[in-house]
C-alpha cells in the first residue's frame, strides 16, 4: 500500500530526473496519479514506464516550449513542442478557461502532445470556477470502423464535467469504444474471455479471446456490431479523432504514433505528434450560475432515485463509482499490483530514486 | 410517388393554412421534408399530423416571437416562443452562425421549443460557410438510464457535420440509443421482432419483444446493457438532455413534454418547452480552411478505403447512406407508405389544401 503522496512524489521526482522543470514535473505526476486514485489504474502508475521509454527513444520531450499558435475571441490551437501530454493537457485547458471568461466558451485544439493521462482530470479542471469542461484526446490506432478489419482509430475518450450544487458534479470520462483497452488487459491477466462486442480477429470476426487485438484483431467501437448501433461508436472515435487531430493539425487516424516503444511512428505523418480537443463554456454564459446548479441537483435527484430494474441497487450518475473509490483510496492508500509495483522497483533502481 | 417539391409546397400550404407566416411554413416544410429526402421517414412528412394535433391542443404556437434572452460573444440562449422546432432550430443556428463568424465560436441553447425535425438538417446549416456545424435536441422520455425500469429520457439525438474538401462533408446523425424509435416502428409494423439490446420491457428485463416499449418497457441507452456499455449510451443521452435543457432554462428528462398529443405534458414543469443546442465551429478559428479540408479528404478517403471484413463492401463514411438516399430520391420522388398517405388525404381535406 502507498499512499497517493508518496506515489505523487515518485513520479515527480522520475519525471524531474528526465529533465522536466519542477512544477511541470508535479503537475505531470498530480495527473497521472489522478487515475489510480479514480480507480483508472490502467492509465496511472502503470504508464511511467511507458511514458520512460518512449522518452529514452526521444518521442518525449520533457522540458517542451509549449505555445499558442493561432487564435481567435473563443478558440486557440496549442502546440506541445512534443512534451508530456499530461503538462500540454492542463497547460492547454487553462487557455480553454481563460477564452470562456472573457468570450462565454473557450475551444483549444492541440498538435504536437502526446499521451494525457485521464480525459476526466482535465475535463474537470473547469469546475471550481463554475464552468463545464469537455475532453477529447486521440489515440494509438487499435479500434476497427464498422465493417472494417483495419485499426484504424484509437480508443479516443471524450469526457465531460457540469456542475452541480448541493449534489457533486456530473463527471463522464468514456471512451469511444464497448470496453477500454485497460479492461481488455485485466481479462488477459486472468486469462478469462471477453464478453460479446468488445473485439473482433485479425479477419474482423467478432470474438470472446481476450488476446484477440495483441493477436492482429482490434477493438469495437460502443455498440460492438452494426445491428446494435457500432456505426454510432464509431462515428463518435472519428469526430473525437477529427477534432483532436485534423482541427489542430495532429496526426490522425491510423497515423497516430503508438504509445508503445516497440512501435514505431508512422514514416509519413500527417501532422505532428497526437492530438487532443479542449472545451470549457462558462455556466453564466447561459443563465446564473445558481439557477443552473439548483437545476442539476433536481436531475441528478431524480436520476438517482429512479425505480431500479431488479437485483439492482441504484442508478447511478456518471462519475460516482470514480468519486467513491477516491474517497476510499485517499483514504486506505493505493495498493499496486504486484507487476506494476516490480517496475516501479526497477525504476527506482535505474533512476536512484526511492520508491 | 411525389416530389419532394409536391409534398414541401403540401406541408407549407398546411403549416400556412395554421398561421405560420409564409416564410416559416417554408422552412418548416423544407425541414421536415429533408428527412424524407435522407431516408429518415419517421422524422419527415409522417409527423406531419402529430405537429397538426399538438397545435389543435394549443401546444404550438404557429406565429412565435422567438429572442435571444441572453448572450456572451460566443453565445445566447433563444426562447423559442412555443413555435415549432422545425423553425425554432434554424433561427437559433442562425445566431450560432453569426457568433461564431465573428468569436470563432457559436453555442447556442434553446428552450420552449418543440420537435425540430431531423438533427442533421441543422448540424449541416453551416457547412457551406466552412463552419462545423453540431446540433442536439433532447426528447419525449422513452429511454431507461443504465439500471433504472423508469423512462427518464428521450432518444436524445446528436448531429455534427464536417467540410471536406472534393470529399463530401461527414455528417453524423444520431439517436444515442441502440436503435432510434423509428427503427422500432418499423418492426412493429411488420410484426417482427427486434434485435438484442434495443429495449426491456416495464420490469426492466431485455426484451426482443418489439411491443416492449409500447407496453410499458424503454429503448435502451447505446451499448445496450452494462456489460457492452450502455452506462456510456445513458452518459451521451444525459449530456444531451443537460445541454439543451438545463443551460438553456427548458424542461429536461422525465419532464419534457411528449410529442404525442395524448400524453399531457407534466402538470409541474421544470422549465419551458423542450431544448436544443447548437454548436458552430469556424474551420479557419482553427487553421485555413484548405489545409483542414485537404487533410478531411486524407481522412476520408483511407477511412473508405480500407480493408473490409468478409461479406461487406466498404468501410462507410458517416453520411454516405443518407446523402445517396437524397441524390436517389431527388430524381425518382419520395413514395409514401399507404398509411401515411392516407393521413395526408385526410389533412387535405381537413384543410382543403390539394395533395
Amino acid at each position: 500500500m502507498f499512499s497517493h503522496q508518496q506515489l505523487e512524489k515518485f513520479v515527480a521526482n522520475v519525471f524531474g530526473s528526465i529533465g522536466c522543470p519542477e512544477d511541470q514535473a508535479k503537475l505531470a505526476a498530480e495527473v497521472l496519479i489522478s487515475a489510480d486514485l479514480r480507480g483508472i489504474e490502467s492509465h496511472g502508475i502503470a504508464r511511467l514506464k511507458g511514458y520512460l521509454r518512449l522518452w529514452e527513444k526521444g518521442r518525449i520531450n520533457p522540458n517542451p516550449q509549449i505555445e499558442v499558435v493561432h487564435e481567435t475571441p473563443s478558440t486557440a490551437v496549442v502546440d506541445g513542442d512534443g512534451g508530456l501530454g499530461l503538462v500540454v493537457g492542463p497547460w492547454a485547458m487553462e487557455r480553454a478557461m481563460e477564452k470562456a471568461q472573457t468570450a462565454g466558451t473557450g475551444w483549444v485544439a492541440v498538435r504536437n502532445s502526446n499521451h494525457f493521462g485521464i480525459a476526466g482530470y482535465h475535463a474537470m479542471m473547469p469546475l471550481k470556477r463554475d464552468m463545464i469542461g469537455i475532453t477529447m484526446t486521440n489515440a494509438s490506432p487499435l479500434v476497427a470502423p464498422t465493417f472494417s478489419a483495419e485499426r484504424l482509430l484509437g480508443t479516443n475518450p471524450i469526457a465531460i464535467a457540469i456542475p452541480a450544487g448541493k449534489e457533486p458534479p456530473f463527471v463522464a470520462d468514456m471512451a469511444t469504444t464497448t470496453a477500454a483497452n485497460g479492461k481488455l488487459e485485466v481479462l488477459m491477466r486472468k486469462g478469462e474471455s471477453a464478453p460479446e462486442g468488445w473485439i473482433q480477429d485479425k479477419d474482423g470476426v467478432m470474438t470472446t479471446n481476450a488476446f484477440g487485438v495483441k493477436e492482429g484483431g482490434a477493438l469495437l467501437p460502443l455498440g460492438g456490431q452494426r445491428e446494435s448501433g457500432s456505426h454510432k461508436g464509431y462515428a463518435l472515435g472519428a469526430i473525437v479523432d477529427i477534432f483532436s487531430g485534423v482541427l489542430s493539425g495532429a496526426n490522425f487516424g491510423p497515423w497516430v504514433p503508438p504509445f508503445v516503444n516497440f512501435l514505431e511512428p508512422h514514416e509519413e505523418p500527417v501532422g505532428k505528434g497526437l492530438g487532443h480537443f479542449f472545451g470549457v463554456m462558462r455556466i453564466d454564459a447561459f443563465r446564473t450560475s445558481d439557477e443552473f446548479k439548483d437545476m442539476m441537483d433536481t436531475w441528478i435527484r431524480r436520476f438517482r432515485s429512479s425505480k431500479v430494474v431488479d437485483g439492482q441497487k441504484k442508478v447511478l450518475i456518471p462519475g460516482d463509482p470514480e468519486r467513491e473509490m477516491e474517497e476510499k483510496l485517499r483514504q486506505t492508500g493505493i495498493k499496486l499490483t504486484p507487476g506494476v509495483e516490480d517496475e516501479l522497483l526497477e525504476i527506482s533502481r535505474q533512476f536512484d530514486i526511492p520508491l
